[in-house]
């Protein structure tokens, strides 16, 4: 059924998070964001701190030369032992988004599932975003980010994001054509962007 | 109030329009299109003709140097003798969609309409866009255009309004952050893309 797997793509601070959260506990169906690093972790065998810091972020090398020999052939999965870190973290977070898909009805927050999972007849992919204001105001208020450059912080993260989808993908982060639905949480809220997404699930045709 | 003024922009066979039709309709406000141009037309002094052939469409300068010298003195409204026949028909049609949105609350197609009025704080700016494949079902079956060269025509017809877009409001046309909502038609047909919007109104915050 369309709608069974529901991406969201995000901007730092726009709630996106917190909206996948809620529309999954709305709809009773699972959720998966930070768990997916976790999961994929412990798939690879590379160290939880290290998946965190190479997660959506495009090919560093500095990073991959210094973690590389580490790790490059602790996969317990298929062998990807010729790849940069980065490379072989996407291709085990592309399996284990694949398996959590077919395993039945999710929201996925990030990491070019939309991308990873087109295949698929069943996607809603939703991309949430808000001006720079707002999410300054969320990173602070709810994130409790306290920087001195916030504006900045935020911005590098977005690029951070998309150098990731766009070098993933082939395609551009945020371009709505690349989404089904794409809201404005500074103008909707997060209850209110949660509701839109359910209207539109009741939508599909 | 906030979702008083509706701007929809749209990709050529979105259904944009209809969209725009109907939505205006079920909210019983007035909706603006090709009215647009008519009443520019009206106020210029300009053909309806020469309206609609450079309506949307950015700078080009044999056009402009065809009837530039026969429509330089003809403006009723501001003195605009000394621009291009695009940007005075920008010009023109900035000063009616300003005037059509003080008179109360409306939809208006396309024509940077989102951009005009960016200083009020009672607008909501949608996008509507949908694959290639249904666009062109769309254009055939709907509007009854026969070309053996579909796909180029709608392709083309988007670059135009892409280029209008993004050469006078200095945005990217289609980025989802221009927009407080972007829906793909294609996947909520027309009154389910209706249906989401009127969500969406009672959404805002």
């Amino acid at each position: 059924m369309p709608g069974n797997i529901i991406t969201i793509g995000r901007q730092f601070g726009s709630g996106g998070r917190s909206i996948a959260k809620h529309l999954a506990e709305r709809l009773g169906i699972k959720y998966y964001d930070k768990e997916l690093i976790t999961m994929s972790a412990k798939e690879s065998g590379i160290s939880p701190e290290i998946f965190e810091k190479v997660d959506e972020a495009a090919a560093n090398s500095l990073l991959y030369s210094m973690v590389i020999g580490m790790y490059g052939a602790t996969s317990r999965m298929t062998d990807y032992s010729e790849l940069s870190i980065n490379d072989k973290i996407f291709k085990i977070q592309t399996e284990i988004i694949k398996k959590l898909a077919d395993e039945g009805p999710c929201v996925i927050v990030g990491r070019c599932a939309d991308y990873i999972l087109r295949e698929r007849t069943d996607l809603l992919n939703v991309f949430i975003y808000s001006d720079t204001e707002k999410r300054i105001e969320r990173a602070v208020n709810e994130y409790g980010i306290q920087s001195k450059n916030i504006k900045e912080f935020i911005l590098k993260s977005d690029k951070k994001r998309s150098n990731y989808y766009n070098f993933y993908t082939g395609k551009r982060w945020g371009a709505s054509c690349n989404y089904h639905l794409c809201l404005d949480s500074g103008v909707f809220g997060i209850d209110g962007s949660v509701e839109i997404i359910e209207k539109a699930l009741n939508c599909i045709k």
